[in-house]
C-alpha cells in the first residue's frame, strides 16, 4: 500500500518489542518526515552497534570494545566476588544498582529458556554460568552464593529450576529473590499465591 | 437539581467505597425505576443489618446473631490456637483462606491507624488484640505466634509497627507477611524497595 | 460464607448498574461498618423512594410529588413548546441542558428498545410519546419538530428508527442528533462509519 | 551508564512518537541482541529512505521514485478532481479510503500549526494548497470543493481556521469535517461541545 521501502521498515518496527502495525507506520513516517542527517546517524549508529559494542567477558553487560574485557563492576576490587546475582536482561541490572543494596557481581543471562524453543537454553549464558561458578568455587572455597534473580513469571521460574539442577554438582549456596507482598499491594487483590509466599516467608 | 429524595439518596450513595457522583446518580436512578418490591427488601436488610449481623466476640468476624458469640473459626477445635493472624478487613480473611496453607485463628483489625485522626486507634481492636494476646500467652507460653498480615502500603505498615510497639512487652513471636516479589513481577518493573526485599529475603 | 443478611445485601447490590462480586462486598462491609443512623436513614429514604418522587406527567421527568403535576420545564412558558427531544434517560437531559443552547422541551423514553425483550416497547414512555406528540401537531400546525436524541449505539440507533416509523403517520418534521467527530478525535483514530458521517454531515 | 553507542541509539530512539525512556532502552537491547543481519537491513532503510521514497509532487502522499511524479490517486482518472480533502497526515488517507464513500482527490499538509512554532506554516504544504486550489478554480469555475478534514483538535481546528482564511479570495465552496456523535457515543459521557454540535448538526 505504502511505497516498498516504507513498507519495508513498518515491517522491520514490526519486530520491536511491544510494537504493534499502527505504531509501526507511525514510526516509519516519522523517519520519513526526519532530516537525512537524523536518518542517516539513526543508521550508522545501528549498523555499527556490533562493532562499536562489546560485552565484557565475564559477566555478559555490554561495554565500550577496544579499552577494557571486564565491565566496571567486574574490575572493581572492591565489590564482593563471592556473590554472583543471575539476571535475565542488562536492564535488571540497573534496578537492581538503584536498590544500593547489593555489592557483589552480575551474570547476564540473556533471557529465559522457552519451553517452546528446545534451542533455547544455548542461547542464554548457562555454561558460561557453570564455569565462572566452577572457578569460583575452587577459589573461594565454601563462601559462594549464586542469587537467582529471575523474574517471577513461569519463564523466570523454569529458568531459576534449570540453573538450580546443573549447579547442583556444585554443592554451593543457591538463593532466590525472595516471594511475597510487594510494595503497595493490598491482600484484598492479592492472588493466593503471592499470599502464600507472604505467610510462608513472613519473617 | 432532582427531587429531594433522589438528591438526599445520591449523598448516601457518594459515602459508599469508591463512588463518584456520576455513578451515585446512576444509582439512584436504578432504584428509582426499580420495583417497589426491590426496594423494599433492600430498605429493610439495610435498616436491620446491625440487628442481624453480630461479630464474633473473640475475632471480630461478622457472624449470625442467636446462634454462638464464636465465629467457625474461632469455635473450631481443629484450627490452631497458637497462631493469630492479624488482618485489616474480614474480606482479606477470605483471600488468606483460600491458599488452605493457613490453619490458626484471625483477629480483624476493623481498618489501620490513620495519621490525621487522632482517634483512630480506638476505633480499632486493637485493645482487644492486646487481651487476647496476653490470654493466649498465659495459656500456651512460648508457643504463640501473632502473623502481622496488614496491607503493605503506608497504612499498614505504620499499623503493623503500632502493633509490634504495644504487643512488645508480652515478649512473644510477632512476624510480619514476607515482602519480595509478587507472582507475575519483572525486575525491569520493580521499585527499589520491592527489590531490596527481594534481595534481602531470598532463600 | 457470610452472614445471611450480608449475603443478601451482596446479591442487591450485585444488581446496581455496573457492580461486580467484589465491590458489592465492599459495600455490604462499608454499611456494616457504618452507624445505625446512617443506615436508617438510607433505608428509609430507599424505601419511600416510590412515595416521594413523581414524574412529570407530561415529559417522565422525576419531580417532588403533591406539589405539581408539572416539572419546571414542562411548566416554564419560556420554554419554545414546538420542539420535542426525545432522550433514554433523566440523566440525558442534565448534559443537554449544560450546552445552554436548547429551549425546547422533553421526552423521558425510560431507556431503549431491546431486542431480546419483545415487551420491551412496552416499558418505555412510546405511546404517550405519539399522543403527546398528535396533540401538539394539533396546536402548533407545521412548527413541530421532534428530536431524537437517542445514544449513537445499536440500541439507540434501533429506538430511534422505531419511533420514526411510529411517528411517521403524523407527516412532522423528525431530526436525528448529528454524527461526525467527537470533540478531540483524530481521523487516525476514527472507526469507517464515523468518518464516513463526518464526511457526509461536513458543512 | 551504558556504553555510548547504545546510549547514542536510547537517544535517538526518544525522538520517536511515544516512545520513553523505557521503551527507548528496551530498542536499544533488542537491536543490540538482534544479527548483524537484522541490524544491517534496518540501517541501509532507513539511510536510503530519504533516496528511495519520493512525494506525490501534486499531493505529497509518499510514492516510488522513478515511476512517476503522481501518485496513484492524483493520476487516476476516475477520481473526481473537483473535491480536495485536506488531511493533516498520510495515515489519515487511508482511514478515509476505507469508507469507500470518497472520491475526489487528497492534498497531505504535513502536520499542523503550531502556535508555539512561528515557523511552522511554512513547514505545511499550505503555498502548495493555495497555488493547487487557485488552478483547479480556473479550470473547474464554480464546482470546486475543498474538504477541511483536519483533527477536532486544538490544534487541527486553528490549522482549518486558517486555511478557510489563506483560500478565501478564491471564493469557492469549503466545507469542514461534521461534528456530532461518534460511533457508540452516549449523551451521559459526552462533553458539551459535541452535545452542542450533536444539536446544531441534527437532520
Amino acid at each position: 500500500m505504502y511505497p516498498a521501502p516504507l513498507q519495508k521498515l513498518i515491517e522491520y518496527f514490526l519486530k520491536f518489542p511491544g510494537i504493534g502495525p499502527k505504531q509501526a507506520t507511525r514510526f516509519a513516517f516519522f523517519l520519513l518526515k526526519e532530516s537525512d542527517g537524523y536518518r542517516g546517524n539513526l543508521a550508522r549508529t545501528i549498523a555499527e552497534l556490533g562493532k562499536e559494542v562489546a560485552v565484557c567477558k565475564q559477566c555478559y553487560r555490554s561495554i565500550q570494545p577496544n579499552t577494557n574485557t571486564l565491565c566496571d563492576y567486574c574490575a572493581n576490587k572492591k565489590r564482593n566476588t563471592e556473590m554472583l546475582m543471575v539476571i535475565e536482561k542488562e536492564i535488571d541490572m540497573e534496578n537492581v544498582e538503584k536498590t544500593k543494596q547489593y555489592n557483589g557481581l552480575y551474570h547476564v543471562l540473556g533471557g529465559t529458556l522457552s519451553p517452546l524453543e528446545p534451542s533455547s537454553p544455548e542461547k542464554l549464558h548457562l555454561k558460561e554460568l557453570f564455569n565462572r561458578t566452577k572457578t569460583l568455587v575452587e577459589t573461594h572455597k565454601n563462601n559462594v552464593e549464586i542469587i537467582l534473580a529471575t523474574n517471577a513469571t513461569a519463564e523466570g521460574d523454569a529458568t531459576a529450576l534449570y540453573i538450580q539442577r546443573i549447579l547442583e554438582p556444585l554443592k554451593i549456596k543457591i538463593t532466590r529473590f525472595g516471594r511475597g507482598l510487594t510494595t503497595g499491594s493490598e491482600l484484598e487483590y492479592s492472588d493466593p499465591t503471592t499470599i502464600t509466599n507472604a505467610l510462608t516467608n513472613r519473617k
